[in-house]
């Protein structure tokens, strides 16, 4: 369980520049993309590539064959990931997303949590993917909590959210999900606090963001750490950390110290599930190798478990040899 | 993925008066079914066939084969419906429900969540079966939130519950709930607000409704649809519907725009467990062809998606030709 | 579904004192577990067993052999109990376990939600398991809520836990697990309610507490209740209790009438989750055998299902024949 840095999917991506829709936005916003890769100052971006409330973002997404079968989606051609790359929207942003298909089957793309027309479901049933070598633009929009002419509330967008394919395969994108086109949607409120860093985990059936093995992560003691966690596929799991713990909410923190909400561990996921949650790293336990697993025996078994490396004020992993031996 | 408004488990049923136990009824109600059928005024009718707090209502169920083996429960003798009838209530009111059995088998009516004693459990255990041809009188109490000495709440009856079987086949009602012994039952509470249509989807096993293929449902755009989520079985089910969202509490609705209750449109949901939520349909997203499936890849592959058809100004549904060519 | 009150697994633990670490106790305070037994006045301490916050106490925790090939942790050498006992910790305490390994292959503690250093973490990689024979010290610590510099809230310890060996057979302890390693733990917070009696229930693969039958459990009517359930193992399951409800957040009680936490009676639990409620035996619905299981109907129906017998005034279940014939 130690890093594998130079993993093709856990690349580090570069900030990416976007064109904005003159007619709507308001301001120019920077794009960029976290990475999960643990020893760049990229990570310390995370929770800051959105844009600002009313701002029209354009960005272009790349569907991409992988050498050995399977596939990403990418914000560079030639350079898919699995998971696809984090996408940060703030409540009030609209991001109009040109999916580029370099596979060689119909591809799509389907978002959870934000708004969309039909146009931009991503199913075969509404005409919203995309041939193989054509381009289509998917738009996303996003709201703040409103309350409606009936007194009723609107629901903010905020939330831990995620994309995927949703015709490779079958008519719900079961074979693009198996094969990787999947990735993680942060939608943040105003005022949500941000992580220094944000790492995605994805248990799809028995992989862990599509490897045999689950990643390692590294983080600084007092970090704060943002992990969203996703499930695909066919299975239910369990997602838990050792000594961290969130509450089970939207933003996986605590309003107050008297909001009842469940603090937990553990918890079930299942397919296209979604949540997210920061952490200080090492908050009251200290550094060192914290565990993170599906809690289904059987799973962690056989490798759906790796290690948040919380690194002293040295730099060093107590109990971790730093060149592997 | 077209209406199939002829199903004999979808049929229309119509409003039935009630009678009232004089002793204790505080006022005439009016009971009513709420239909899953589209078209219908009926519908308009959901959320609205409950009595008054302190009522004392009186309705008859009846226990019935369907010609293919399955089961189902019904207002009207021969007349089974799977799911059953949507049972509505307010906290405060009291429910007799007289069950006749017309199946060939024991068969009984446990509910969930509201106040009942062990004469009304449902269970063998209990001796509150009925046999074929008799009939038994279960009686169902709901309560307002109140506090208790110790100062502690005690929680009112609302939820998004249900009702099914617990002694066909087994002393569980295996066998009653998979040939289709089930029914939707919601208790509101003084001040919800009610919706426009309620549409229940049942998860059981590999079926929806006990279909191979899932139904579709039909709103006009800005109606405030009502969705009934129950699983049962043996399988774990994770209910998906594009472009609208809930909250993940009591109501589906968030108290205020500050309420941290996670949004979500993909939830969890095992045997017996059930959830509800109300959304505008097409708000924010606009008419069209909006999918509902389990998230389960292989279960949504087998059937388990269905369409909310969201129509617009001019009750036509975009995408979609309303004569099914 | 009668009571099995020789049960080895089921029997009545005795109060015990326990060590303090004088350096920073700052009270002495009493360390009892709570039996599941049905009949013992012990069953009146659960939730009285934790110390205050300040204290650090010190106990020793036995894993040993069963004869069945089963194991489980005890409190006293030659006394293992499946579950293991129940450890009730106050925020702000500490605990100090010896783990005396007993057995004839090597084990650990590994807890859930507590504070602890990569030490105490239980796990083979973190060089914190016992070989047979052999003793070692965990350390738990527990906090109360508190704000971060940063405005935000470390959430407090308190929940409804569980601990459980990490290296049985695998290193996710999937073998410990199995065979009985494993045990409910609460942190409460200053100011929780007490329950009158606390049971626990682990659904453990295909068993409940590792047994074929699931156990039943008495209490009088009117009594304050307490269930700690728990899962372990490669599958999901539905807890869901008859006559009785509680609310989905932390403590399963409601802050105050308005609060929109669902009510429920059935919830998902997967592996290492882990929850509890209160209820009050018999509340609205009276005495009697009223039925708790897993509500997957395979699971129930193999034997995932037993009964609270809630007593009457004078000790009498009705439709209950107390000598079992
Ligand atoms: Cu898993
Ligand atoms: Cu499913
Ligand atoms: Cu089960």
């Amino acid at each position: 369980m130690t890093e594998k840095s130079t993993d093709v999917t856990r690349r580090l991506l570069s900030r990416r520049a976007f064109t904005t829709t003159a007619a709507t936005a308001a301001a120019i916003a920077p794009f960029a993309v976290a990475s999960q890769a643990t020893a760049e100052p990229a990570g310390k971006t995370a929770g800051k590539t959105a844009g600002e409330p009313g701002d029209v973002r354009r960005i272009t997404l790349y569907a991409d064959n992988l050498p050995d079968g399977q596939m990403g989606y990418g914000l560079e051609p030639g350079k898919p990931t699995i998971p696809g790359p984090l996408i940060e929207m703030i409540e009030g942003e609209t991001l109009e997303i040109e999916l580029v298909n370099n596979t060689d089957v119909t591809a799509s793309l389907h978002a959870h949590g934000v708004d969309y027309e039909t146009t931009s479901d991503g199913t075969r049933m509404n005409n919203s993917v995309v041939e193989p070598g054509s381009r289509y633009v998917y738009t996303w929009r996003t709201h703040t909590p409103a309350t409606r002419p009936d007194g009723t509330i609107a629901p903010g967008s905020a939330g831990y959210w995620h994309y995927h394919d949703h015709v490779v395969g079958t008519d719900h994108g079961t074979g693009g999900i198996l094969r990787g086109l999947y990735g993680p949607l942060v939608v943040r409120r105003t005022g949500d606090i941000l992580p220094d860093k944000t790492f995605t985990v994805v248990f799809n059936d028995m992989k862990t963001n599509n490897l045999t093995q689950a990643p390692d992560f590294t983080a600084e003691l007092g970090e704060r750490v943002e992990f969203i966690v996703i499930a695909h596929g066919n299975f239910f799991h369990t997602f838990h950390i050792h000594g961290h713990r969130w509450a089970d909410n939207r933003t996986g923190m605590l309003k107050d110290p008297q909001d009842q909400s469940r603090i937990i561990d553990t918890k079930t996921t299942g397919p296209a599930e979604s949540f997210g949650f920061q952490v200080i790293a090492g908050e009251l336990v200290g550094p060192g190798m914290w565990m993170y697993h599906c809690h289904v025996q059987s799973h962690s078994d056989m490798g759906m478990a790796g290690t948040l490396m919380v690194t002293d004020a040295n730099g060093n992993v107590p109990g971790h040899s730093m060149d592997g031996s």
